[in-house]
């Protein structure tokens, strides 16, 4: 696959989603910058509109869209954070949005889709069903399919944070993202290139779901099946159009483990006070176990969302407390 | 009681601490600002070092003392956030602390003081066994006393976070903050009152433990008994010295009901993406519940802090998912 966008698509994103994407804040942590003797430079974008990076991608892609395309819409599958991403871009843009989601979908991610005003359209969990209910729902409404990542509009979107983030930290000697699809992976090495050349470009993977580390030492795409982490943004495998770039731009893939996981995810919440969904908390358990080196370095690290179900925490609060 | 400082108090203590103390950002949300119709200012002082705003005015206390004060060191009765913020104060000025802590406090709390090398003595959770435990611990060690909130000093202190809201946006027509003893309402407003001098100041119990609003009726201190509320930071009744400046200077107390603080702590935690504690979230309850008019107004709120044990959620999480 040829790599059809350069660094250039990442800074035409930034000046086009600019009116409707939020400048995030980058935060620093004292007590995690001790414990790993260097500067870690957390890229919040689970304060992102849509509560993740996603919605960049999405914006991009929609914003590029011809009238007339506009006027029919856009599809995609997905039941987790592109989902909302990209209804929220419809809604801002007045483009009606179709979501074909698993009826395993958890109802607030459901909820949440249908609350920025997308339709959405139930299938069985399987891959066939849904590309079948992709493909009825295209033929009845002529609708414009926006992939969650093999797409070169989202990857450059997703590569906006990274951008954003030198813009306004300055110089880094390494940016760390985690590789789900690996849109956001790619398009952070695509900014990478241009904003922090000698920058290294990590991508992290749990360790359940490392089908992105495999690849690039197999040098072809070699997928996941149905891995089991609780990082659930991370469970899809790398889409052709990401792999071209990160074998081309990303140094190496580095992984996690589900405990090493979990135990960032609560330093996160309980020291630096974000909500972050677990799949955000993968690139600072592979910084904490080791196997990515920040001693006297600044790194980046994207913080990629924040989208997790605090249903039954909140139950069990009220349970104790409201009579 | 003589109100013994003025506007001139806070903003010596905003110069005195801002070597040691963080400048905590400004966060708004889109969804609560179209929810209630006017612009939230958010001060994150859950992102204060030590988690809260109490590090304030332990600062600003303890960097007051003496030499032969420091020497001696300090100590204070208290399990919750000012225990853990005079603590870390100390360790920064290199001044000893001792902690008296019920043997009812949370392991995490003690361990957390502990951990910012503070030395914590236990006691039966009453009041007379704690004040003989901090009688004996100031006659064997000569520990100056730094009262929670029932000090000039540390009513300073507390007052810097909106004197800096206000440096960060500019006019506000209004400024809330929850209401417990009274230090960070008192602080408040002595600030607003050079800083935002038209502004409102008001304060938020929680039903459950609302002395503040039934003093101010009175006239004078009615204590909160044992208050049974979800926001355990504000059990504790009001002190004189911020009950002087309240009663000449807070407009009003609103309250919210224990269904009402949980709603708006998990409106903060899953739109906002912040980790607050409870006691955090009453100022937001009494926004939504209708007793603050926020409409077409600027109101700066106070987000007083993100101390939560979230041991029980994460062990959850690694049951689940750590084989």
């Amino acid at each position: 696959m040829e790599i059809a966008i350069g660094p250039e698509a990442i800074e035409e994103a930034a000046q086009r989603i600019a009116p409707y994407a939020h400048i995030t804040p980058v935060l620093r942590c004292a007590t995690l910058d001790r414990i790993v003797g260097g500067s870690l430079l957390f890229k919040c974008e689970n304060f992102q509109k849509g509560g993740a990076f996603k919605f960049r991608g999405a914006c991009n892609a929609v914003m590029q869209l011809s009238e007339e395309e506009r006027r029919r819409g856009v599809i995609t599958h997905s039941s987790g954070n592109h989902a909302q991403a990209l209804a929220l871009a419809g809604r801002l843009l007045g483009i009606p949005v179709c979501v074909v989601m698993p009826t395993t979908a958890p109802h607030v991610k459901r909820a949440a889709t249908e609350g920025y005003g997308a339709r959405v359209v139930s299938c069985e969990p399987t891959l066939a069903a849904r590309e079948e209910a992709v493909e009825r729902e295209v033929a009845a409404h002529g609708y414009v399919l926006v992939h969650p990542y093999d797409d070169w509009r989202v990857i450059a979107g997703q590569g906006t944070a990274a951008w954003e983030l030198v813009d306004q930290v300055g110089p880094v000697d390494a940016i760390v993202t985690p590789c789900g699809g690996g849109g956001l992976l790619a398009g952070s090495a695509l900014a990478a290139s241009r904003k922090a050349p000698g920058a290294e470009v990590i991508g992290v993977e749990p360790s359940q779901a490392d089908d992105g580390r495999r690849s690039l030492a197999a040098g072809t795409i070699v997928p996941s099946g149905d891995p089991r982490t609780v990082a659930d943004g991370l469970r899809t495998s790398l889409g052709e159009r990401p792999f071209a770039v990160i074998r081309r731009h990303v140094s190496r893939i580095a992984t996690a483990t589900e405990a090493e996981i979990i135990d960032a995810l609560q330093l996160v919440w309980e020291r630096m006070k974000l909500v972050i969904e677990p799949s955000c908390a993968v690139p600072l358990a592979a910084i904490l176990n080791g196997q990515i080196e920040v001693s006297g370095r600044r790194v980046g690290v994207i913080l990629s969302g924040g989208n997790v179900d605090l249903g039954e925490f909140f139950a069990a609060l009220r349970c104790r407390w409201v009579g």
